[in-house]
């Protein structure tokens, strides 16, 4: 027994929540492994209404420790693990869509699973509960999709093991599903992930009361390995950083509770304290079974096996990384966003700055964050043009327009319908959100800044949280017809590689920048022997400026030449005098813009 | 019984060597906790020859699962567990210096330990083996050190337990010894790393074999608790991205190894191996009591706490840390780093680039990094000038200087002797080694590239590796007479901020750098419209140029007058031509060297 509690419990301890459903498949049910079970028990709750033509459904799915109840259903309930971000008003809202969240098979929620009763036997299944894939666990939630009577779902989520799941879906029922938002989540795990999760599974089943799984019957259960593998998981779920904010002011004042676990330092008893309670929740058998599950969950080593696996998914895909995640680190995320990209498919990817580690998915201090991802992306996908106000979206000083829009417009005036358009640096999208009107077959940013992407996003963009000087090889080759690459060339690290790259993955570039040659700039250095400067892109001192390279035009069609770019077009503008310049641009225009294709 | 080996195994199973000696200590042993130890065993091994003024001891402390064997006595003799840096011709060279290494107390490798016999009962000690921490093991090892008729000691090192026991000698003993070198360790453990052990020390206390302790007696030992302890550890010694190349090709592929932990994955039959290998050699009560001491190592979890724990230490310092170790991240070393800076000790420290996580002290794959940079410094405390030769040492293109030597004559020629000097950007220590001539009584360089900081500290130079745009303020007020920027400034993030420390760390500062208004450079823009270029530092093409911005003399000049920055000198070179201009510097002058002092 525990005496105190801890402000950051996520989870309820064993209660069920009254409005917890049951759906009982009467018939055999066939598993990846061949093994078949007789009769399967699902548990789901629902939440809002379904709309007349059933179109509004979002599937939640959870974490290996979750289970059917993802938020309260009414003041009186209990917590849900996600009331942050489903329930009306929430980013899920459930006056617009109709939520479902099923325990997963295997699991020791309500659904199935190895503490049940095996027909065969009378008695709980233990160890002969068969194993159980992802798959499986899909396979499942589509007996209750279909039951329920519906023929599409608007959108599967989930974060970790849920986002395997919303993953699964995707290649398991393509035709059925909309979108997948897959948070915190992986093409498979790393060996590292992998090895934590067979530590915590030998430490339960070397606990002599485990009895190879044959304890239901016992007095007493394998507490201590299930306690044991939870601690060690539960490390895992939280960063460095988080640990050294809640543990370093106390580390030597541990909390004074109940337990035959050590209660040296405070880490010590937290991790005590979360051990100790999950016992009570949760069964031995099922976080083997569940865990075993998770560890099989294979797209692939590479890219290319990962494409290979999701060749035949025809959704739209949003995936969001926490920075602070080592458990399913971001780049991971980026494999599949890699993998999507190549494929040429719907993605949009975010990678949020948190200390939370991998709970972030779950906790209050990113939700305004991938809530507002979240939110954005299931208006985009049910049409609903308008959305939200994000706070302080005025334009920041570092919007690549200032208030001068001729190169935006002239940008704009060289992109033809049908065109596929990849917009490198898109800040907060307003160039693609000006190009929606031409009917382009084909829109897609890339930022580095997260904040941006979101802005990116809630304009409806597709937008990827990328850095262009790493983020281009992702792409084929000529999967774009333009890539445009606005006002940015002067602050880029690898002007070299990211023209080449450019030029490889579309059949033009479109290259506007500032004019270091401009006049006013050429006499401030030969007449004042000062760092040029003028309003605009070059409006920096020389010990604050963010750009980190000067060209001129010259410089730029030399450097064509020289690396045997054809310029198609090229056009030059004095911003000041909102005017195209003809005459010696390289003295007279303040921007160029060049309209470049390969040799 | 493991019946295959994998190639990495570090540490040899039970054998010991011939070579073991024991010291036994006929008194009483007080412990830190206040309780007593009657009688000590100390086993120990010692290597070369102790020299006649007895100037040359070398004290290797083993981490917790080590032991007195840190090398081979002969060919014939078992590996050792540091062959790679301790023998003749190695980095801690045998033929040089007189090595000792011993085992620590509470270990189970020869030394006093819980499975000792407790003369007042004749049994194990068992649980009853009081608290040790590591200012015991420093102490037990004190007094081998007086056994051995030693009273002055030119280096204690070691990695990781390792290295706290090197920091307690410092602190212990200040004038007992010359120098330490800490290798991947830290002021104390994060909690993340904590929290690891706290799980370990459960899974062995919990594993009913253990029977708190008392199972020296009984057939069977806690072997599983310990294996899970270890299966544990060793995932934190290694990196995520070693595990990947390790594992990932033969992720599915488990080796056919006999034992009963689970067997899936070729990481998990891997930790297999480990923990079932270890629980041969180890005894469990041992790493508790040794993971115990680790986990009480404290010298503060602020700057300040550390300093002040590392006041009264006298010794010179050399720590290096690992980029992929996460469980003594590279930060901790920084931490140590930054309060002997501040105390103003004699302190060199590298961070080097590794893929092999907290082990890589003990692999071979760095060796010839953090070996390079232990025997330089052995070289330097004991006075021999001439060190090695580094592969590759050819001056680079980025060298500083080029082939022109005015600035450098010049930079030399301000400095004075006993001034405390401080050279930021110090490359390869060309500046510094010219500098030693000067009876300065401090030189410091700070330099990015640790291969850089490697070719300095082998020319007996005190260097830290660091960003200068963020490692200044480790620095105390006036802590220096002089501070260099030797054209560093184009190339420097953040102007601003880094001039303001270098005026509050020193007295006076030198900036010199490139000057962009130069008449060729003025021309090249104004009459041919491109981006100035000149042989030298300006001598980069716009796309390619590491430089990141581009300051005149008179740009910089107003910059002081604007800060209210005083120039007491200022100097202007034209580099070609080798002479100093006196007329219109601003268009004559390709370099600016400027002395500055606060207002």
């Amino acid at each position: 027994m525990v005496k105190e509690n801890y402000n950051s419990d996520l989870y309820r301890t064993g209660d069920t929540s009254k409005y917890l459903k049951n759906f009982l498949y009467d018939g055999k049910f066939k598993l990846q492994s061949g093994d078949i079970l007789d009769k399967l028990n699902i548990a789901y709750e629902t939440y809002g209404e379904l709309s007349k033509d059933k179109s509004n459904v979002v599937l939640v799915c959870h974490a290996i420790s979750g289970d059917s109840h993802v938020a309260k259903h009414s003041e009186d309930d209990i917590p849900g693990w996600w009331d942050i971000m489903v329930g009306p008003g929430r980013p899920i809202d459930t006056n617009n869509y109709f939520v479902i969240c099923s325990n997963v098979i295997g699991g020791c929620k309500g659904s199935t699973g190895p503490n049940s009763i095996n027909p065969s036997t009378g008695n709980p299944y233990g160890p002969d509960f068969p194993n159980i894939t992802v798959e499986d666990m899909v396979n499942a939630q589509n007996l209750l999709i279909d039951h329920l009577g519906i023929k599409s779902i608007l959108c599967v989520t989930g974060g970790s093991m849920g986002g395997f799941q919303s993953i699964q879906w995707a290649r398991q029922f393509p035709d059925k599903i909309k979108s997948v938002i897959g948070l915190a989540t992986s093409a498979r795990l790393t060996n590292q992930a992998l090895a934590f999760d067979i530590v915590g599974r030998n430490a339960i089943k070397k606990d002599p009361r485990f009895k190879e799984g044959n304890y239901y019957d016992a007095e007493e259960k394998p507490e201590d390995g299930l306690a044991i593998a939870r601690m060690l998981a539960h490390i895992t779920y939280v960063s460095k950083d988080s640990m050294k904010n809640k543990f370093d002011n106390t580390r030597y004042e541990p909390k004074e509770i109940t337990t035959e676990f050590e209660k040296r330092f405070s880490v010590g008893t937290y991790l005590a304290y979360q051990g100790t309670k999950f016992v009570d929740r949760f069964d031995a058998n099922s976080y083997i079974t569940l865990s075993t599950a998770v560890d099989y969950f294979d797209l692939g080593g590479t890219i290319n096996e990962i494409k290979n696996n999701l060749k035949k998914t025809k959704c739209e895909w949003l995936l969001v990384s926490f920075s602070s995640d080592w458990l399913y680190p971001p780049f991971q995320s980026e494999e599949i966003v890699d993998a999507l990209v190549s494929l040429d498919k719907s993605v949009s990817y975010c990678s949020i700055k948190s200390e939370a580690g991998h709970d972030a998915f779950l906790l209050e201090n990113e939700v305004e964050d991938y809530g507002l991802l979240t939110s954005s992306f299931l208006k985009k996908l049910s049409g609903k043009e308008k959305n939200d106000q994000i706070k302080n979206s005025s334009p920041t000083s570092t919007n690549i327009f200032f208030n001068n829009r001729l190169d935006l417009d002239f940008i704009c005036s060289l992109i033809e319908k049908n065109d596929r358009v990849l917009d490198l640096g898109c800040e907060d999208g307003k160039l693609l959100d000006e190009l929606k009107k031409k009917k382009c077959s084909k829109l897609l940013g890339v930022e580095l800044d997260s904040k941006k992407v979101i802005m990116s996003s809630n304009k409806g963009l597709e937008v990827i949280n990328s850095d262009i000087n790493t983020g281009l090889k992702r792409f084929n080759d000529d999967q774009f017809d333009i890539t445009i690459l606005s006002q940015t060339l002067q602050s880029i690290k690898n002007v070299e590689k990211t023209i080449e790259e450019i030029l490889r993955i579309s059949k033009k570039a479109i290259i506007s920048f500032p004019n270091f040659a401009f006049k006013p700039l050429r006499e401030m250095l030969y007449n004042q022997g000062k760092a040029p400067k003028l309003e605009g892109l070059y409006g920096y001192n020389w010990y604050n400026t963010p750009n980190r390279r000067f060209p001129t035009i010259l410089d730029f069609q030399e450097y064509c030449t020289y690396k045997k770019i054809i310029i198609k077009e090229s056009f030059y503008i004095d911003s000041e005098k909102d005017e195209l310049i003809k005459e010696n641009p390289n003295l007279n225009a303040d921007t160029a813009i060049f309209v470049l294709s390969k040799n």
